[in-house]
């Protein structure tokens, strides 16, 4: 089994994620997933971290339709320049996307962005066939933006990112935020993509989730940014364009020492960063690297990208930090004919842009660990898709009433599950093989005494733990606030 | 200004609702709203109550694609019988959906699930004409799936509900669920409709947010369900189909004193009803109301609706609670040549299905109070946008700093603002007029003896409360295990 196949699989016995969806008919649409009952908790918890994160550092949340008219989509460029470059087989009929053709032949060539013609030229001299052995056809750019119709004849397109949709607001936040800028939103959402060949399972699907967070800026405040200063000593690991290692760089010197031009694009890429380590990545794993100068698009004044070391994919990218200065509010302003101006100014975005799927992936990826006894799954404490499991030891003489009363009470602030059934080893077990954080066993003892042995999933090690102070110890377990070793 | 108008205009004012999206470009697509950062905030509290109420009936959420291939939707029956009837004037070239058109003229007129001869006749009948006074040219049912391409060509639809994607995945739940039926999943997801001309604001949309949860269930464990014995006694506003007045009765009794068929469904219909309450409507204003058995689908065994009643739009509907027997899975199992079966049967579904969106609008319209001295929202405890407001009377001598701390604090645990501007007086009005349920004063005594005053919306009344206590005081004010008055 390759080793991709190995974590999907994992995936798939478990309930973190099925698909091809709708797999009971022909297996599927390439490109879309399910979130089985297990995926779909660590997926809440990674969309929780987000949307907390973002919020404690004053972005506000908005929601905005998938579905915008085609002159949206005008204005903001996709139209024109949203596609990728794709081919016909002349002789099977199958349809690829070019640049992915030549990429898998030589994996070093840099096709990215080139244009039909000179992917045609390199088609032609480096003697570029399908697998089938058949000539590739013409090569057309294909849009990427799934259409569809409004009512009787309105055309229209789902949205390939949630980050337009939110820029049309503009007006409306200048209103809510008492026309003090800067402000800062961010939308959490569906975005559609009609990939031509999608293969890397979740990494590249045609329905995802974006967490995409704006701020609205003008010139004058992006230089020097106050906020830094709370953060000054935060430290980052950048990787300039030019450059091949990581430079741990603590925030106040980013500027000045210039990696980057503009504080509060730093202060973008600090917020960004910060909610990866809140999600639990190890510090170690994680990376921030330039973009190469020739390849941003026109109107961007820098990029950089958040990757993650996982041992089964090598690095991978779950998150773009984008300066896209005045291009959105000017484009649209242009377009909608609808003042945007603070005297005489179009504010600047600044923008973050993280893929959910990819990150929740990456986050069960990272935490699968085989050790001689057992493979489990070793969540960051709060990030596992269950953080306790109640079972009583046996159902009767009071153990299962207990058990019952303890899991209403707890699950009420944290997300738990009851479990009675097979012997206590197998139901650890179970609890190990999903991650599930900590489990209690209530016994005759429990009964008596009116205490339960709580166990954590890393160490398997047990302690006894009052029933009236279960509540305190796990919200400080889960916080981070307190170490099981520490519980007296 | 109309009442319906008022509590959008409200809506729109103060940042809950802003539309129709996208509002720059000639006023929006009708059908299609944004959810600003308090609306938001307020949708986000709803679906948590959804979340979590579902989960502690023991259901589990999923997540699924929302576009599906054609194949899908022939086997749901969507692709023959999802439709509107439409015309269009003959004169000006609007189009209508011919039953709206002729209701607005004869409320009265039962004219819901006609064929298209039958409308015809009505329509000549009544002499119906356009308001431009054209005649209505000829009619025909009008598709309201959204339709789409997936790859180069294949035909796929956005879904209409959330429950057709949901159900695809049994043989995935029958693993995951270690093969014992019944078992309940729900999600929590956007869909769409192409309403030819939708009208009530947020209330009838182009795409939307459903909440759905299903039992899966064989029919020997419908009639008898032990669940019920937990909530036995607890009371449901019911109205049958041939009433027209509320009985009181309770949980126990309904399928005795023949409400309802089996003791499954009914206590679907309580779990629906329960989240009602769990959001804080008041049991007053609620009734759960049955549908005429002449008005079934053909496959459904019985169908009620959770009504919700509002000053200003009178009763409407925000949940159906459907019997659907074993028609969805026998069809699936059909189309798609997979067995569904457990020892010969065709599990049933029992489903709970409810509008988010509505739901919201509704509770943001039940929260509207005016008096002599204000208007404000009055939401239940915890279900407010924002929980808590933090204000340091003025940016000096220690109570910024101290304000901050406490905001820092509380914000890991509610959703805390901070606000610094313009005079106490003002900072309150703010907070009531969006239902901030708690503000915190930070005062010179609070830097000297370390409390804070803290005051409740509802009553506008004040009390002294220990910084060091703030959480734990907040976490049972807003759970409701203690009343405001009650601080010591």
């Amino acid at each position: 089994m390759k080793v991709e196949d190995k974590v999907m699989d994992l995936a798939k016995r478990r309930g973190f994620v099925w698909g091809p969806s709708p797999n009971i008919y022909h297996g599927g649409l390439k490109g879309f997933y399910d979130w089985g009952p297990l995926g779909k908790l660590l997926k809440n918890k990674v969309e929780n971290v987000l949307r907390h994160g973002f919020t404690s550092f004053s972005f506000w949340e908005v929601e905005c339709p998938t579905i915008m008219p085609k002159k949206v989509w005008e204005a903001s460029g996709h139209l024109e320049g949203f596609s990728d470059p794709i081919s016909k087989c002349l002789k099977c009929d199958s349809y690829f996307r070019v640049d992915s053709v030549i990429n898998e032949k030589y994996p070093d060539l840099d096709v990215e962005g080139l244009n039909t013609e000179k992917l045609r030229e390199i088609v032609d001299k480096k003697k570029i066939k399908c697998q089938c052995g058949g000539d590739l056809g013409s090569i057309e750019n294909f849009d990427m933006m799934m259409k569809t119709k409004i009512g009787m004849d309105q055309e229209a397109y789902l949205r390939p990112e949630t980050a337009t949709t939110t820029y049309l607001l503009y007006p409306e936040y200048f209103r809510f935020f008492r026309t003090k800028l800067p402000f800062g939103v961010f939308q959490i959402g569906k975005a559609y993509r009609n990939e031509i060949s999608p293969r890397q399972s979740v990494f590249r699907t045609r329905e995802f989730t974006q967490a995409e967070a704006q701020l609205f800026i003008l010139k004058d405040q992006e230089k020097k940014y106050e906020k830094i200063n709370d953060y000054a000593d935060e430290v980052l690991p950048l990787i300039k364009h030019d450059s091949k290692s990581i430079k741990r760089v603590k925030l106040k010197d980013i500027v000045k020492e210039k990696y980057m031009k503009k504080e509060a694009y730093a202060y973008m890429v600090y917020v960004a960063y910060k909610l990866y380590k809140d999600m639990g990545f190890d510090e170690k794993k994680i990376r921030i690297i330039q973009h190469s100068p020739d390849k941003l698009a026109f109107y961007a004044d820098d990029a950089w990208d958040i990757e993650i070391n996982t041992d089964r994919y090598g690095w991978i990218e779950l998150c773009g930090v984008h300066d896209r200065k005045d291009y959105d509010l000017k484009r649209h302003a242009e377009y909608s004919k609808t003042k945007m101006q603070v005297s005489g100014e179009t504010p600047r975005i600044l923008e973050i842009a993280m893929g959910v799927e990819r990150t929740t992936y990456a986050l069960l990826e990272n935490s699968l660990v085989e050790d001689k006894e057992r493979e489990w799954l070793d969540f960051d404490k709060g990030m596992a898709p269950i953080d306790v499991a109640i079972f009583p030891l046996m159902k009767k003489e009071g153990m299962d009433d207990l058990a019952k009363e303890v899991f209403i009470d707890l699950d009420k602030e944290f997300i738990c599950n009851y479990d009675d059934s097979g012997s206590i080893g197998r139901r650890y077990r179970r609890m190990d093989e999903i991650g599930t954080s900590f489990c209690i066993t209530v016994d005759h003892d429990s009964v008596k005494n009116g205490d339960v042995t709580v166990r954590e999933i890393a160490t398997m090690s047990q302690v006894r733990v009052k029933v009236s102070e279960l509540k305190s110890v796990f919200r400080e377990l889960l916080n981070g606030d307190l170490k099981f070793e520490r519980i007296k």
